[in-house]
């Protein structure tokens, strides 16, 4: 086992962590799953050598992925997540006492297996409102004839499995799956890093052709290439951006005491582009 | 020469950046100053082991420390920079038409010389409306007969010559420097790096007791640690959330147009605070 661990994403620049002990590793029949044990993280999970989630900072991705959509929401009952086989995803919508169902479509038992067996705060497995499935999230939605009133896509890098979950057709699709007042949140990857621009532009452009209202917020994420990340959301008639959501976000103490990052105040704020990333997904 | 620079934040988690030369390195009377042409960063200069500046994201710390007070006073004359030896705070400063004269108190010659030498698209001294001089910050704003509209605390980390600018009697000095309706900003360092927390509160709670309107604001710096910095922002009179100055940064298109991360959505949103972030400068 090496003792630091290296995710370099723009050739020689990188994110460092020093480990303690390798906890997990299967290469699964899609790709390479490992938990370390750190210095000061808790405990790390990559896959393919690409950081997911630790301890220590996953709390930022999974409410700030989660809680954008589920506040632009009024009532959300059904959600769908593709991806999120760690299980954070989940336990942040499941906060919402709205919710009846959640189907999790997770391609690889094996990231369900290591955050079960490392990562015992993440996941909310036994809540019997979460219906975990391991089937191709694309086809999943594609052949799906459920309406979800929130859908959230939280795959991996665009390279690997989670390629299509970057492609316009996927969204498609998506549209069809959402009632009528459904709303979309997707992971979009780092600003800072180039060679995932392509794919940015590609979902941006994707759900602005698609969906009467979207946007990008960002969030900062320790872990992940340079610390900013950014996630699109798409929604059919109600306003990320509106009154509404923020008044619904502003009331919901009892969610918001469990949170340490997502706030109503945060909500609006993170969809503030600096100028350089607006240009990445200009037209 | 070492073929990465490392800077560690946490035990062993830090920042990996390819290195192809090292430019400059000269130990001054007060810190280590280092210069190294990096493999996509362009040149970074580097204070006793830690990052101050890269050509490629040097926008964004430059950008935010000045915008946001320059943008919330309403007709910026005198501004004082208390370090900021590279430059390029002073730069954003005198893109301001109304500016007449800039400060800048740099207590590190050598960094003025680094940047001089290695920066050229950082430093604009040739300007001159730019005053600079080699002396102690802090006596010099105890001892000043001038009154700024702007100062900007540009300062290095809470270690070494740059220890004092995290003290409350430092920012007694600077309110009674600054004019009627005066405006400062100083950097404060990264939420996420635990052994700076103490340096933060006293920041915050030091403007916060002496000026009536105070805040903290954030911004994604890719190569400080964890992405996410803060800076304070405190004011004697004009409100830097306020309609006049979202209305002056948004009508101010050619400034505008030269930045490539503040802009008047960005001003307001840095200033929404994740709950986390927001604990640790609680009372």
């Amino acid at each position: 086992m090496p003792l630091q661990y290296n995710e370099y994403y723009n050739e020689r620049t990188g994110l460092t962590v020093g480990l303690k002990k390798l906890l997990f590793s299967e290469q699964s029949e899609y790709q390479l799953v490992e938990v370390y044990e750190t210095d000061t993280w808790g405990n790390l999970m990559t896959i393919d050598g690409m950081v997911m989630l630790s301890e220590r900072d996953e709390f930022v991705y999974h409410e700030m992925i989660s809680h954008v959509a589920m506040f632009t929401h009024p009532e959300p009952k059904n959600v769908l997540i593709i991806g999120g086989g760690d299980g954070g995803t989940a336990r942040e919508v499941m906060k919402h006492g709205s919710v009846e169902r959640v189907d999790m479509v997770e391609i690889d038992k094996t990231v369900v297996d290591a955050s079960k067996r490392c990562f015992p705060g993440v996941g909310d497995f036994a809540n019997p409102r979460l219906n975990v499935l391991y089937e191709d999230g694309i086809e999943f939605v594609k052949n799906t004839r459920e309406s979800y009133d929130v859908i959230i896509i939280d795959g991996s890098d665009p390279v690997g499995p989670a390629e299509g979950l970057f492609e316009k057709e996927f969204y498609s699709y998506c549209f069809d799956a959402l009632s009528e007042n459904g709303v979309l949140t997707a992971q979009t990857e780092s600003p800072w890093v180039e060679s995932y621009h392509p794919s940015m532009k590609k979902v941006y452009h994707a759900v602005d052709d698609l969906f009467p209202l979207s946007g990008m917020y960002l969030a900062y994420i320790p872990l992940y290439p340079a610390g900013m990340w950014s996630m699109a959301c798409a929604s059919k008639k109600e306003d990320p951006l509106g009154r509404a959501a923020h008044d619904r976000a502003e009331a919901a103490t009892g969610i918001i005491s469990t949170l340490r990052y997502y706030n109503a105040a945060v909500h609006r704020g993170a969809f503030a582009l600096p100028n350089f990333v607006k240009e990445i997904i200009s037209r």
